[in-house]
């Protein structure tokens, strides 16, 4: 049982959990909590720190088949390591993901990608995978001013989605549009310049949304690649929504429009079977 | 000027950041940062604090025009009273609001308003508020458990919704619904067991969506109270949406569909003028 902080596992999770470029570099991430842990592929597991008082608990040993290493920590060492105030007695070191763009563009699935441009709350990036994969987004591009998808506040807030929905980074986000257009994903900004209501435009198509960052929005050169604007539309005296609610309300617009052709199915059974 | 983080003002501001009975003793809230402190209706505003950095600033000083009584403030000492860690040069202690349930409930308007039970993150409270005035609720029900509505990350979050949308907290959430239901408003409740997608219902009538907990939902004995459950259909493994994601779709549902019946109107010109 590793019982010092002072131990380098320790101090490695603990620069994990903090620091962007160091997960980068090492090409892991941490996950914690039993709920998030047991949405985690198994292996993608690199390592499993779990307290006594966790392996106590009915069911969750069986919870670390197929993890690679196990690790038993004490309570004190599982608080040196987390993000959170009160960990819930396991956290994972896991493999980051290494999606290419042409992972996003599957010719079997009608494309509906989001595209975000400087996202900057972790909140909001999470929240924008939970309903992309609800709504059957097919991938996520973020730009590289967008938060790290692998900040342990992005990976709570998907609900595991992180895990689901395939994603890339890219350096430069308009030559990844470029290509993006030449394989006919037609780009839809969200852009208070949009005439057209949200709901008037035909999705049922391969489409991606652009999203902005939450002050500014889309810088011009990026909104300038998109095939239309639209606009959803705000009464009172709202001048932009949140970008979690406004990428969310776009993905299920889409949505509602390819389940009144059939394109996608209209039911699920709560365990992953589209019915 | 105010230089010392010992003086009493500086005290009141920093209990009322922090501790929500305190501000409900005081029925004063406080609002910080040009942004929020340019939406605030001047007749509130008991107290304005700003920094000479501030004033120096072209057009700032004209901001404060109707505060009851402006204060100036050490840069140290606005820190001290602030939540944010670079307070940006005002902050305000403000009168609380006391609609009644019955503001919520007009009949010049069709109802449209969201019930919140037991909404713990005040992110998602004051973003509930932010898309429910872009999407014309004409109000916000809340439980004891809901989140402080004054806290100052809702306040933030609502992006000055807070200060347009009539909201109540009530003791008794299923008695203030018996009486909404009274009124003729008929309740949807965004439940896992509804049967009916949510776009397949009609909200062009008087309506309230009942919005959960985050982990937990509705209790039972609130979602009895709904005539209707409803579902948003979720894809991959998704069990279910962020709670301000799903109030958000339920009630741009509900503006979509009154916009095309011409209940409310299509277009904003983003001065609050409904064209």
């Amino acid at each position: 049982m590793i019982t010092s902080t002072g131990n380098a596992q320790v101090k490695q999770a603990a620069a994990l959990v903090k620091k962007a470029r160091y997960r980068n570099e090492q090409k892991l991430f941490v996950v914690e909590g039993p709920r998030m842990f047991g949405e985690l592929p198994r292996e993608r597991i690199v390592c499993a720190y779990v307290t006594e008082r966790f392996l106590r608990e009915p069911g969750q040993e069986k919870m670390l088949d197929g993890a690679e290493r196990v690790e038993l920590v004490s309570e004190e060492v599982l608080r040196a390591m987390s993000d959170t105030q009160t960990p819930q007695g396991v956290l994972a070191l896991v493999r980051q993901y290494d999606y290419r763009l042409e992972d996003l563009l599957q010719e079997s699935r009608r494309t509906h990608l989001v595209i975000l441009e400087g996202v900057q709350d972790p909140g909001n990036l999470g929240t924008i995978l939970r309903s992309g994969e609800g709504a059957g987004a097919t991938g996520v591009i973020m730009d590289a001013q967008t938060a790290d998808i692998y900040n342990p506040k992005v990976i709570r807030s998907t609900m595991g989605s992180v895990f689901r929905v395939p994603f890339v980074r890219v350096e430069k986000l308009d030559a990844a549009l470029s290509l993006v257009k030449e394989r006919g994903v037609k780009l839809f900004a969200a852009h208070l310049r949009g005439e057209t209501s949200y709901d008037r435009e035909d999705y049922t198509g391969d489409i991606g949304f652009l999203i902005g960052n939450e002050a500014a929005g889309l810088s011009a050169a990026i909104a300038d690649m998109a095939d239309a604007y639209v606009r959803i539309p705000m009464l009172g005296r709202v001048e932009s929504l949140n970008a979690a609610v406004a990428a969310s309300i776009l993905m299920y617009e889409a949505a509602r429009q390819r389940r009144s052709l059939g394109q996608i199915p209209g039911k699920s059974d709560k365990k992953g079977q589209n019915l």
